[in-house]
């Protein structure tokens, strides 16, 4: 498929789709469920209005959906799983700072608080440069959107301009985000170069990229601003008040750090010595609310996280950063246990991959590290995750993270199609794969199924060797938008 | 490159080659080393005989060699980095069981021992069906060398023609292998469908695969034989003394694991009752020699890590296995403070991962999840290992470890050429990369440079992005054994 030019958007592709074979999505957090022989037939809205399953074949379940909708087979669109492929919903990225993306990998040894000024401040600074922030912000989406994540929860930067130029690119690549501006005007912790210089200014600011999203994208439907105060220690008071303020006003999501690292909960205790904790801070001023998702939550207190529960706010579990900054293991079954809903954030470039199977697969891995610290028994071994696991939070966990597991995260009637079709290599009996060999094509991906697997051991592989060349196409409210050969 | 199948072994490449643009490799555990504007030859034996380095130019490093050689221009063969390019050693995977291969990404929530009975014994016994195990050993081979592991220990199975198998397979297909035979013949732990029936016939069938590689690979060139009790609780005393007689009689390397798990540790405790310890057990049936290399040491004590250090055994450190089967964190720092060398482990399939990157990257972050345990101070931070150490574990390090650092791990006259030319993808200032677009190619990998990031910053991305994409070219004792376009 042609892969259009940012400056360019795409056309609409206004035509009813069937979608044929098997379909793999979570039916709880414990189990995935395994459709196959079926049919999910996709409206031009983008939304699934009918599904076949577990047909006696592909072309019965066709037919039944067929049936179902009153269309021709004429008037629509077909996409057919290939051998070794299915359907899967599309990844949820619940935390990601574009404005960070090429700085990947880059961190040193350092932790939260000096990486922010090593690294971090001054390369979010420098895009104020629209051309800069043009390349970075298309990188970053177009590789986000290749490892199938169809919605994402960006922070980008102070700047509006670039900030909207960001929520543009995201409607014109076609997918699903949650743009946010950042509000940074505590002069204690952020650079004279790097900040909003008052709270007027941060509010200001921030009803202007709210204004230019409502312009864009009337209604959110595919892009919607989110109130981001970057995280406590970055904010004062009167602008966290003043955020509360838009979001009542406005009914918007808010996006926010919590308690990634040690010395910054010190900080935050300092700043704000009349708040009795990190997560109070933020609902002293309001800004805990249901449509709140706070990054990281690694060292949060009982008292906090059932706080947290009560107000019904959501956390992003970003693996890949906790580790990388040696932020600490977040607590995800102690955390579900308390009631709160997660989902997964790749946090770059604290963390360093833009992939959310990535950051599954890290989530799996941090369970462990965490698991490894305690005695044998049912609590050690209840701490880990299972591969099911990490996938529900990396599609449906990511979805109630925020706010629209109504709309995604699984193929029901209803929902919209945000989904990707995944195909894995398989081993011939030479050793070699289809396509493999003297033409020196080796880009089938790193998962290789001999054939004799289950599906759970091929999903298993492809959580753990996957990447974005088992991603073949990739749908966001029924739009194809991206694809590889 | 056309890449042959494994049944037509290739055509060696007697020509003299100069190698020309970047080259990177350890300078020491902590340093990186930039070599630019340099040359390197290599003879028709694929050893480095001259190089050129800093030089005012590509070109004037080319003419200095060729002074150096007095070859002429035309009776070589010149391969020349392109733009974003360099030469890098080859990778040295010091632990890998060929044989669990199909298994990668497969262990639910297993720990060591059931996951052997579970998933890797029926696997492995499987393998002497030869038409399934040419299947498995040529995928693992293709694959490994597609991750640039010009060097692999490899565990194969209990079965002397599958292992002879695995031995051919290497030296058609081009790798530098030490092939084991696995000896396991305790009744207690092995099955009955799988092992040894005595410690003699163990002891036959491992000179059985001995004789064999002396047979195909005369002076152990290319492929060598490794003594492989597979771990203790799985040989009896006799076959682990009669292994240590054939190790002294051929002078061979040895391989083995050891504490990689808490209640292996209390198996062998009780197997050995009259051993001080897990190591003392290897060290009182005479296999602890400066040619061993013992994989994991998770939990090894002080008086173990001090033992292994005088008798000159190494430590192969596989830390996504450690981390998927939830057996520790090896502390590597610690090893080395003990004076102890380290290679890195893919340990497949307890690890998931066919990549020395992968693992490079995850003894990153496997050290930092020890860190996190640890007080703020010195220590801490020391525990953290670097990128550059990372990469010192997965080339040098690696060479030490299975006895070729004399050899192996970089770019100096008189070592081999067993090399990758790694190449990173550039961003345009559209966003897009050089080959990405309209045709919809994205198989430059993962790694984003976007121009103006320093050598260290590329080679931090390359470590924490870079995928068997990066790899362009694999040469092994300077011939080239995988491309890709």
């Amino acid at each position: 498929m042609a892969l259009t030019n940012a400056s360019e958007p795409k056309k609409p592709q206004p035509q009813p789709q069937l979608l044929l074979g098997t379909f793999i999505h979570s039916k709880s957090r414990t189990e995935l469920e395994y459709i196959h022989n079926a049919a999910v037939a996709v409206d031009d809205g983008g939304v699934i209005v009918a599904i076949a399953r577990d047909s006696e074949s592909v072309d019965a379940a066709k037919d039944d959906v067929l049936r179902q909708t009153g269309w021709t087979g004429s008037d629509v669109n077909v996409v057919a799983c290939g051998e070794g492929q299915f359907f899967f919903p599309g990844f949820i990225d619940t935390h990601v700072h574009a404005s960070q993306y090429p700085n990947v990998g880059i961190f040193g040894k350092s932790t939260l608080l000096d990486w922010l000024a090593t690294y971090t401040f001054p390369l979010e600074a420098s895009l104020t440069d629209l051309a800069k922030a043009r390349k970075v912000y298309t990188a970053c989406v177009r590789r986000t959107l290749s490892h199938g994540t169809t919605t994402a929860t960006y922070y980008a930067t102070v700047d509006v301009p670039a900030t909207n130029l960001l929520a543009d690119l995201c409607l014109s690549l076609g997918q699903r985000a949650f743009v946010g501006r950042v509000c940074m005007d505590r002069k204690e912790l952020c650079p004279p170069y790097y900040r909003d210089e008052s709270p007027e200014e941060a509010l200001v600011r921030t009803r202007e990229s709210i204004a230019h999203i409502k312009q864009i994208n009337p209604g959110y439907e595919l892009i919607s601003p989110i109130l981001t105060p970057r995280f406590a220690p970055a904010c004062s008071s009167d602008a966290l008040k003043g955020l509360s303020a838009i979001q009542r006003e406005e009914d918007l999501p808010v996006q926010t750090h919590i308690s990634e690292n040690k010395n910054e909960i010190r900080l935050v205790a300092e700043l704000y010595p009349d708040s009795a904790s990190y997560t109070h801070v933020y609902d002293d001023h309001g800004l805990l609310t249901p449509k709140t998702v706070l990054a990281h939550a690694v060292h949060t207190t009982e008292e906090e996280a059932r706080l947290i529960s009560q107000r019904g706010s959501k956390v992003s579990h970003c693996p890949c950063s906790n580790s990388s900054l040696t932020s600490g293991e977040a607590r995800v079954r102690w955390l579900w246990e308390r009631g709160i809903e997660i989902g997964l954030g790749t946090d770059m470039s604290g963390g360093y991959s833009p992939s959310i199977l990535e950051a599954a697969r890290q989530a799996t891995l941090t369970s462990r590290h965490l698991a490894m610290q305690m005695e044998e028994g049912a609590l050690k071994e209840s701490t880990k995750l299972t591969v099911e696991e990490a996938l529900y939070l990396a599609t449906r966990g990511g979805a109630q993270c925020v706010g629209l597991g109504d709309k995604l995260g699984g193929f029901e009637v209803g929902k919209q199609l945000d989904a990707q079709l995944i195909g894995l290599a398989l081993v011939q009996e030479d050793g070699l794969r289809a396509g493999e060999g003297d033409d020196g094509v080796m880009d089938a991906g790193n998962v290789d199924v001999f054939g004799w697997e289950t599906w759970e051991e091929r999903i298993a592989k492809w959580l753990y060797n996957g990447d974005d060349r088992n991603t073949k196409k990739v749908w966001v409210k029924g739009r194809l938008v991206h694809a590889r050969p």
